[in-house]
């Protein structure tokens, strides 16, 4: 029997648990084939990409693990001006309302120099560098007073929108903050005003209590399957302790956090079999002081369903499977190899690196 | 360059027109393929579905042209029942609220007794009758008095989320007023307080001034390009006439609207070189004031692109197609055979037909 389930901090309705997964499905899903050609993303080929924001090296070495560079093919630019003050993504409206230049940042995380295709293949030290370059770029384009939000995303397979196969995520530093987020922001006050804690803090004490759709856990993090999931084996990994900003995070809590995050990705891989799957950060606006009530999270979406016209047209997603169970099943997907990833990390953690930047920031 | 742009209605921001349609893709669209085995949507077959609650024929004939099925595999079921007091899908939120049963009715609208797989493949007197069910399943779903919502949509090919290939439309009757439905309501209230007229009817006449926007229209109904699309070649149907509930379309008007849906989604077709695609009707509520200031419209988006990261965090699409340059290729692409279709609908419309319903309602 399915049921109708509403998520708290986006507000948004479900349905979920009913039988649709026993359907039948006369399309068979093909093999993903790649175009032949040099990969811009390489070793060896950084000058098929912009020259780069930010190197990762490790200290004294001469190949880098992780660069940043600008997208080559910006969605938004800088080259363009916008008015605060009549700063997109509001919500405001107005019947033909003039279009507002597409000004921003448009960036690529390249996690690897190795052409490999998900977060899970990276060694311990490069997933590492990979958090603490979202955590750099955020706290660096805050510094710019330029932008209102910075959104970290990750699209891993052509299923989940990845034009490009080796390993990378992507920001755009945005004027205005995005509507989903807003959103989160809506509840998230409502519900500190009304109780004076935190919404999702409070919704993490609750998941532990109940322990049903806990994933995993370490001493700093957790990653649970939502109450109300959009998708299949969605899980969202947050801090225990409440942290409105992701750009606090402190060096110390990197490698932490990345073992946590291949962990996860790890254990959705072995379940659905394929790494095909976004994920992407909620973090608090620039422009809100640093002791807010809102607590910064990533959600983790395998794209095993393609989304229909019923979800497109309402707002409302049918996850035929729910949460609980999604959650028993990763529980359940340990690694069946001797080395579990991330072993070698708390070591590299303590390397010394440095941090390469050929544009300083103003 | 590219801007943020607004949608006056979903209130919902997209960026466009930005180069990003020229950066390269690795990966190689796969040919679709099927599993064998028999249909169950087509003729001969019939025992394979749950008994019709609705099957049109022409008048005197044997064979059916369109069935109305229940969903062999339901997402809701009226097997539950529903306090209409705590209806889902409504903006309140709480955090640990229990779910709500999946009260409702899954139903398919099988258009053919052949096997095709996109409405333009229909004869003109099927595609008129498709219409004519989705009027008369919201009329009929609206008498029985339980649901609030009844949701019409349409999934063509795999990419759209489709898992059986023979053409056909879904309804869900919703025991609530889904998010999408409510924030557009909302917008549109707020519009028809400050302006005294609808908000839909408003940037029609506005569309229809300016022209650059416009695919096609016939005497009732035009078609076009929404100022901010979320995808490209995304085209929006609608009454010229202010008018608020589809199931008070009339009687003589299903052939004209089929046959633009028809002209619209060949264009479509024939811009993008594949039948992939959503479509949803978007109307009023059931428990509203007949005369209320929404005006029902279809939505078409076709499925080029996946939807990537980006978008599922924050609710704006990228979109690289400004939707002046959509409407003027869609303009131009048209029907190279010497039959447009729907040439034989004025026809059909004036045979009588017998509509048997083995399932009376109450």
């Amino acid at each position: 029997m399915s049921e109708y389930r509403q998520d708290p901090l986006s507000r948004r309705w479900i349905i979920t648990g009913s039988d649709r997964a026993a359907r039948p499905n006369e399309f068979l899903e093909p093999p993903i084939t790649r175009q032949p050609g040099p990969c811009p993303f390489c070793a060896g080929n950084e000058s098929e990409t912009p020259d780069a924001v930010s190197t990762y090296v490790l200290n004294g070495g001469k190949n880098w693990l992780v660069r940043v560079v600008p997208n080559k093919y910006p969605a938004i630019s800088t080259d363009q001006s916008v008015d605060r003050a009549t700063a997109p993504l509001s919500a405001g409206s107005g019947v033909g309302s003039a279009g507002i230049p597409g000004f921003g940042r448009h960036e690529v995380i390249i996690e690897s120099p190795r052409h490999v295709a998900s977060f899970t293949e990276l060694i311990p030290l490069e997933a590492e560098f990979v958090i603490r370059a979202y955590r750099d770029r955020l706290s660096q384009l805050k510094a710019e007073r330029r932008y209102a939000y910075v959104q970290i995303f990750k699209n891993v397979g052509p299923a989940a929108g990845a034009s490009l196969e080796h390993v990378h995520s992507q920001l755009l530093a945005l004027p205005g903050v995005p509507e989903a987020i807003q959103q989160e922001l809506t509840a998230s006050g409502d519900y500190y005003r009304q109780s004076g804690v935190s919404l999702l803090g409070k919704l993490i004490a609750d998941e532990l209590a109940a322990g049903t759709r806990i994933v995993a856990e370490t001493d700093r993090f957790v990653a649970f399957c939502p109450y109300a999931s959009r998708f299949s084996y969605e899980v969202w990994v947050a801090p225990r302790r409440h942290e409105p900003c992701f750009e606090d995070v402190e060096d110390g809590q990197f490698g932490e956090l990345s073992r946590l995050m291949q962990d996860v990705i790890g254990r959705i891989e072995r379940t659905v079999g394929q790494p095909t799957y976004n994920y992407f950060l909620h973090t608090q606006p620039f422009d809100m002081p640093a002791a807010g009530h809102y607590h910064w999270h990533i959600e983790i979406i395998p794209r095993l369903s393609k989304v229909a016209g019923f979800e497109w047209s309402t707002g409302c997603f049918i996850n035929p499977l729910a949460s609980e169970s999604a959650a028993e099943h990763l529980r359940a997907a340990v690694e069946a190899k001797d080395v579990p990833p991330g072993k070698n990390s708390e070591a590299a953690s303590k390397m010394p690196m440095t941090v390469v930047d050929p544009f300083p920031l103003p």
